[in-house]
């Protein structure tokens, strides 16, 4: 229901080739955390000796190590670079590198965060896939060999997600500590998690209570992506920098904009998507009713049997794919679809108009463009 | 299924009288803890404008000041005196007075830490009561206007848990920071999370394996409640007050008897006790199938039709009181009830003769003799 936006590809971003050094950098980076989180989580085993436990854990580290585009992380590092943090230079002693390693591992605790909040997000949703392979609850569910196979799948995945959660802000700890860039850091990165925990908290409540107002749609993803996502990652990559206020400003105008641009590309895909390439089914966003702000233009807009057709399919558990094409010409027929796709176009343009107005490296407005452009304009 | 063990009364414990002036300081800290989380929840706005995001904070507010006995913030508070912590004199400087609150507010956020696993217990456990009211996600569910009101109660209560944890997480930084002895604090906070978390999983594993072994469902107590509610709350305080590693392993051999005798009572009143008194109805705990010490014994004691009663009858969703008072009187007839009341007995002996060895503030060893009679021997 919430923060699969999160994870849509970046993959893409990381190609060598047209944009040079960047790109390469950005994709060394995305190396370099999956390294951290792939050593953190080898090095954690279970206090108790069971194999299923250890299972769990497995899984987990699985979850965290091979999936997961770390947009999150990439934003923390240009945010850093942009605040004038600067790679290590291979003379330089091991002390200073992995100081200026802070960024990475902060980013790295980001993206385990993130995969807490997934995990739970698909027990809320009950969604079966994630990354075209069955969420941790199913994968549970699925391998167990008990009666209460699904509740025990459940269960677990919630001790997996608040054990992730855990885990990150032992990593982050690790990076953010001592200092005042540190706790400058740590401020944002609390204030992060309230901030995505009540934006979802808003998303259940407008699917409960069947919200179809075009603001509170927009409220909610402002909330639960677009400073979770993209403000609060690049903002806490700058604060280890030691970035002053105009330039947290600055990243707040480029990244709320961009965030809503992300956020409402993911409610476009979950309706019009390739399920072959963004790994989901491409029915469960209107089977579960999701209160995007896609769906909200077209309650808006619909008029006599559309908007009945609206409200007795939109959300409803055995919405098959002939009804579902009806929503989708609904959906484009109202303008709800281009209205959308106008708001990307204009939210991704104030992002990048708000870039240019940032002080920041030119390496690193380079890369916050490249990323501007594939996370308004990908295809999963 | 796991930490309710948790929310047994300590109440009585703070009664001024029998023990002076060690329950009087019990009964400060406890109104000192009340306050810290009142005011920290209070200082906590939802940052977007919704009166039903207001009402879930409201809720989770009400949750954690209202109801619970503090016991962790006890054995944390006990735990820091014993290894040499002072209370403020009046004549002190603020700043001095407020280095020593650390171990209060260290007892403040364990305490902040453990609503937030005791809202995801109940909805992992589908309970209805806690405390003698409605649990988080029964609550949310029963007040929501909405349809879909169950889904909508159990996703918000994941939500708050996750709030309430994280928020812990922050008070927790704020006293155990900066020094040495906030490190060593904070090592063994991040300790005692993987390990309750790992311990209930531990026991949702047991659950839909339906184990009935005594050692495994020992295994389970240790993790989930002996380190988590006695041994580490002791030793987090202790850290604070820059205890030696010898006294960090006297509290230990204190607090993994007493935890254990602990949850055993639990398990005890669980099937025995008066719901009058517990607040918590008493066929819960067989109907759900708790997968108990106490009934380990039972399952390995019962012959012939009890084996085949207890089989058919624990966990069976629609056992009724006539039901129930059959399994009661087998666990009493197979000596299983003996068999626990014993091992209670001999727990908190252990734990005494253990705190007899303890090298701590005479204060602190008194205040923790009436614990240990408190939490063994209590009838909530």
């Amino acid at each position: 229901m919430t923060a699969d936006t999160v994870d849509t590809s970046i993959k893409g971003i990381t190609g060598v080739g047209e944009t040079g050094g960047v790109a390469a950098v950005t994709s060394a980076v995305r190396g370099r955390v999956d390294e951290l989180l792939a050593g953190f989580l080898d090095a954690r085993r279970p206090p108790v000796g069971d194999p299923d436990v250890a299972e769990g854990y497995r899984l987990l580290r699985e979850f965290v190590v091979d999936g997961g585009k770390r947009i999150r992380p990439l934003l923390c590092y240009w945010g850093w670079r942009g605040a004038g943090g600067e790679e290590p230079h291979d003379d330089r002693a091991a002390d200073d590198r992995a100081a200026d390693d802070r960024a990475v591992v902060t980013g790295a605790a980001l993206e385990l965060y993130h995969a807490g909040l997934l995990i739970h997000d698909d027990v809320m949703d009950g969604s079966e896939l994630r990354r075209g392979r069955p969420t941790i609850h199913r994968g549970l569910a699925g391998t167990s060999r008990w009666t209460g196979a699904e509740a025990f799948g459940r269960s677990a995945a919630i001790l997996l997600g608040v054990l992730a959660q855990a885990w990150a802000d032992e990593l982050l700890a690790d990076a953010a500590a001592g200092d005042a860039r540190g706790r400058a850091a740590r401020e944002l990165f609390n204030r992060m998690r309230t901030e995505v925990v009540t934006g979802q908290y808003l998303d259940i409540l407008a699917h409960a209570r069947a919200d179809a107002d075009v603001e509170r749609a927009l409220t909610v993803i402002r909330y639960k992506t677009a400073r979770y996502t993209v403000e609060r990652p690049l903002q806490i990559g700058a604060a280890l920098a030691g970035a002053p206020p105009a330039l947290l400003e600055a990243y707040s105008r480029f990244g709320l904009p961009l965030g809503e641009a992300f956020q409402l590309r993911d409610d476009v895909l979950g309706v019009f998507g390739d399920p072959a390439v963004t790994g989901k089914p491409v029915l469960d966003d209107l089977r579960e009713g999701k209160r995007t702000v896609l769906m909200a233009y077209a309650y808006a807009r619909a008029r006599g049997p559309e908007r009945d057709l609206l409200r007795t399919w939109h959300g409803a558990p055995d919405l098959d794919e002939r009804r579902a094409a009806e929503l989708r010409r609904i959906i484009v027929g109202t303008g709800a679809l281009g209205e959308v796709e106008g708001l990307i176009a204009l939210r991704a343009g104030q992002a990048l108009d708000a870039l240019r107005d940032c002080a920041i490296a030119p390496e690193a407005a380079q890369a916050l463009t490249m990323l501007t452009e594939r996370l308004t304009r990908r295809v999963r």
